[in-house]
């Protein structure tokens, strides 16, 4: 039996020596590149962590102390650790999720995966434990130095320092990256940290790090000196954050156990809130991840163990490879075109613009809120700034999307990749919050491409307009095959299919354009007439909308994206306000919380494929709306249904 | 003629002398003191800044130089210096506006006056003049200590120094506070450096402050002495951010203009970002300010110019009034309520709580962000937390509602203060968008209160759950009369007033009530029935709004929101969804920015008083819906509508 398979729970890690922790992190690594080689997942930032996690269940006693993972894709050897070793089914409906989560163990607290906010909870909590007189709890908060770019964690940071008497510690996790490498200031100063003199020659005993903490801390360092603790870790005062004065135990190597440990039960011990500056690498022990310059393995699909190399050839090209080379395209010929991302270059697919064109993209950190400003800040100058982003990540903006951006009316163009229901990622990474998010925003210009052809003509448009906000919004994965036209309207909405009969009017959102064609070509079986369009800019409403659902009996919107406050929901107001008093019906997402699976099995449990809508929509008019509409009984309209849902 | 009457652009001020620069600065104060007293405004933060702007428009050429206010409140003494000086209509319909405002002129940038955006627009714009070539035009930007708690600022500076071939100066100007004095790390940082010996001991000649600067800044440094220079500013370099490596000069008098010029001098012939740190005092010369503990007369009503009491007698309780007695009651009664305001205390009426119950009530800095999460945090920890914030503030923060508070099912209440159209404060401070914004939130349950006794229920039915997110909203100014209702259904919705004949459904939200009344009484001489209800819960949806929705022939809602994915909107979806087929119409305020008037003023423009909402009714169903109607051009309607009115 491997030590692994004998750890149920972290106070099994109390009775093994040092040489069966570090065999265990063997064990663990071993696990790790196996089993997520299999299903794909967040493989290098888990095994930069081994240690770490040990540790900390070494030191703290979870759940009585509370462990927040920033960004939890981090938080695999934690769930191995706590009793979760099944991860064969990793990310997929009924299997363990990517992110800690609540219902899978008590070990679990934040399960949001947006950057930086750990400290935050952090804070809460321990002023919480405080406050309760829960005082022999501790909190403990694993953080990246990539996070630290996002100015949430700065105003924890400010706030955590005001109050020195509770349990709480800061573990920095720090690889020198965030998904690419860190950015600004304070990444070059953690540089000159980690390669200060002092930490390269080692490590050795000695009575600076408690100098600062005062009569108490030297109290501390003499009783743990005495207890024969070997190591006690030199640290360097306030090195990180001088200005907030924090207490600061640091750079340990977060690879080596027990300074880990030394360190961590010096700072537990010390009663009062204190960073713990741990180096470590993305991909530790996993060589083709060390040697990945891209990202070291941050997330990965299948891949080959003994290679590394991705198992599916990746057939087909993705919404974000089509944005990658077009904008090169834009850029060449359009200099006042800047690129602006927040720590996701390759992701968003901005690498070759950057390539092409050193200086003309703009990484800004895990910082949303200040890609957005500066990018207001940057139009004003006379630029046209692209702000590439995941959808759900926009939501850290909202206030300067509408108050810098929209307010004054800034030629910047949002390109919203993995918008709409995403998957594994579950849901914190859904784009379902866009499209009512950017409805309220005044002025604002949205499009949503249903193929690769229209991505291209969309953003180009978009970039081409310097008076107003735009955006274009796409989903993840590959780009389904184009449809064609059969005519555009003057304001350019595209019409993708007509029937004799103009019963229901479908107006599909992006990429539900192709499920929206099923659904007409199921509702013909039904003897309902559809005529389905793609408005291709969903704000503002083109006229021609209005005007074709005056002559329909029922409109039915398509959106990928929250029902509430979402396109149909907008569209509808505008026919109220036109005087058209056509039946609406918005078929979208709920707004609700969408536990990880994959994006169909996710559609197929909100009824948003194409055969629960046709039937939703023949129960609304049949005998009603449209009095020559056949049942459901008294057609093959299932049959062909289910054939045509595969 | 005094010295202000003969300035009418900034370049005027390039021929005064010293003495007569100072003269023009108490001028200025002068002028502030007697025409703010008139019409109420930002007093004490522009009294603070009388030299620091006077200074930046010596130094600097602006247009052609971009200066940036942060909190534009600020930008008094600035509107002054370039051309504005009537300020007689201050914040009112017509009159200038109480922020930079472009259409005022060009001298003014950033209107949204949300703290700590500042860096952020100055990083984008002094990146594009770079990318632009041009390179003659320097960006300044002033940023109070307060706004430099907020996590916008940090993710700027951390990309401020990122590219150090630029022109670009931050100004800090430091007065010890937000509206209420810093708070965190930062701030006590800040203190250490004012009371540095160096600093107290003032400044004299010396060459420390290039010593950092490298070869060109000594070479500045020489150039600026062999010029005659008499006073080089004495710097601690990097004294306010050393982590991320920023030039700094500092601390300066920020009330003595030739240190002031001089500083901003040897920062614009830098060529790079370098911060400028300016010591002042809010209030500045005028003793009824500098003396007053609370807030340094921040913003003011009418007040005695003489005595600085204000005019009015300030009779009627307001809405903030009702909640910080309120709540002092809850959080006597449960000891787990507490409070957090982001550097809000009195303003949000928290001030009363913090004084009964010392340590229960953290005031985090201007950090929306971080109020939110580590409210969460709190929860999670045992405590039931209530955010209490201006509703437009809390768009900073949509995010960690939505993935840190709603996604964990967090017990935290929100106090949304100023909600709805707030007035004489303009685009940036309506409350507009939360109606919207929290529809989407999984789980909120949102209350709107329409008077006193509706606030003190439902802060308390809020504050009583604690596995899901509440808020509560309210608007800005005194409590209306109380309404009481007929009755009350199951499920909590207060019918206030019912008609023989069903044939209206008025729902209104919150203080709208007192509207939908009149509403109804101007529908009653139209021959038309309606009932009025107030929901007090307006999420989740109740049911029996639902029921009586199937027993009207219309139903309209009002609320004090943007129209777009409001209340209505989803109301309308919930009808659907239990098939109820009436049909339903939105009255709110539509998608667009509103500029500064009376609350009344911009009602009336948008249509939302009771006049205009009954004759858009009674035009909707008169002869279709209502048969029994009666045409407006039958009864004395319009009269009696306008009396209604008043």
């Amino acid at each position: 039996m491997s030590i692994l398979e004998g750890i149920s729970e972290p106070r099994d890690l109390d009775s093994l020596s040092v040489a069966q922790l570090q065999e265990l992190c063997g064990d663990i690594r071993e696990y790790l590149v196996e089993s997520v080689s299999k299903t794909g997942g967040h493989l290098g930032p888990n095994l930069g962590v081994v240690e770490i996690s040990v540790a900390i269940h070494r030191v703290f006693d979870s759940p009585n102390d509370a462990i927040v993972f920033d960004t939890g894709h981090q938080s695999y050897v934690h769930k191995l650790l706590t009793g979760r070793k099944d991860f064969s089914k990793l990310r997929q409906k009924d299997g363990i999720a990517g992110y800690p989560q609540r219902s899978e163990s008590v070990h679990d607290i934040v399960e949001s995966s947006h950057a930086s906010s750990s400290l935050s909870w952090a804070d809460g909590i321990s002023r919480a434990f405080k406050a309760t007189g829960q005082t022999s709890r501790h909190v403990v908060a694993v953080i990246g130095d990539g996070a630290l770019t996002g100015g949430m964690a700065w105003e924890a940071l400010n706030n955590i320092t005001d109050d020195n008497d509770r349990n709480l510690v800061v573990i920095v996790n720090d690889n020198g990256r965030s998904y690419a490498p860190t950015i600004g200031g304070l990444a070059r100063s953690l540089n000159a940290i980690r390669t200060e003199s002092w930490y390269r020659k080692g490590y050795s005993l000695s009575r600076r790090i408690f100098s600062k903490f005062g009569p108490l801390g030297r109290l501390l360092f003499r009783a743990a000196h005495a207890a024969g603790q070997s190591v006690i870790v030199e640290a360097s005062p306030n090195a990180m954050f001088p200005n907030l004065d924090l207490k600061y135990i640091g750079p340990i190597d977060g690879h080596n156990l027990q300074e880990l440990e030394t360190a961590l039960r010096q700072a537990k011990d010390y009663g009062g809130p204190v960073i713990v500056h741990a180096v470590t690498q993305k991909g530790k022990g996993y060589d083709p991840a060390v040697s990945d310059a891209a990202d070291q393995f941050h997330a990965v699909g299948k891949i080959n163990p003994e290679t590394g190399l991705p198992l599916s050839s990746g057939s087909g090209q993705s919404w974000t490879g089509v944005f990658s080379e077009e904008i090169v395209k834009i850029a060449d010929a359009n200099p006042r075109v800047v690129g602006i991302t927040g720590a996701m270059l390759i992701p968003v697919g901005l690498d070759k613009f950057a390539e092409k064109h050193p200086g003309r993209v703009f990484d800004v950190g895990i910082a949303e809120q200040h890609a957005v400003t500066s990018a207001a800040g940057m139009a004003f100058g006379g630029l046209h700034p692209v702000v590439a982003i995941y959808s759900t990540f926009l939501n850290r903006a909202f206030d300067q999307v509408l108050m810098d951006v929209a307010l004054h009316k800034a030629g910047v163009t949002f390109v919203l990749d993995r918008a709409g229901i995403t998957g594994p990622d579950g849901a914190s990474h859904h784009g379902v919050w866009d499209l009512s998010m950017l409805q309220v925003v005044p002025g604002m210009q949205l499009a949503a491409p249903r193929d690769g052809q229209r991505l291209k003509e969309l953003l180009s448009e978009a970039i081409g307009v310097d008076d107003a906000p735009t955006a274009v919004r796409f989903p993840k994965g590959n780009i389904p095959s184009a449809i064609d036209a059969i005519v555009m309207t003057d304001d350019g909405v595209d019409i993708l299919h007509q029937s004799p009969s103009k019963d229901v009017l479908l107006v599909s959102v992006g990429a539900f354009a192709h499920t929206a064609v099923q659904v007409a070509q199921l509702l013909a079986a039904q003897g309902i007439g559809t005529t389905v369009v793609d408005p291709r800019w969903i704000l503002p409403i083109r006229s021609s909308l209005v005007d074709m659902a005056r002559e329909h009996r029922l409109v039915v919107t398509l959106e990928d994206g929250v029902r509430v406050g979402g396109f149909g929901s907008r569209l509808r107001q505008e026919l109220r306000a036109q005087g058209v008093d056509t039946g609406l019906n918005e078929v979208g997402v709920p707004a609700e919380f969408l536990e990880h699976a994959e994006r169909d099995q996710i559609l197929d449990r909100l009824g948003l494929n194409p055969r629960a809508i046709a039937i939703d929509i023949v129960a609304q008019v049949v005998g009603t709306k449209v009095p020559h509409a056949k049942p459901l009984d008294q057609t093959p309209f299932d049959s062909s249904i289910q054939e045509s849902a595969q």
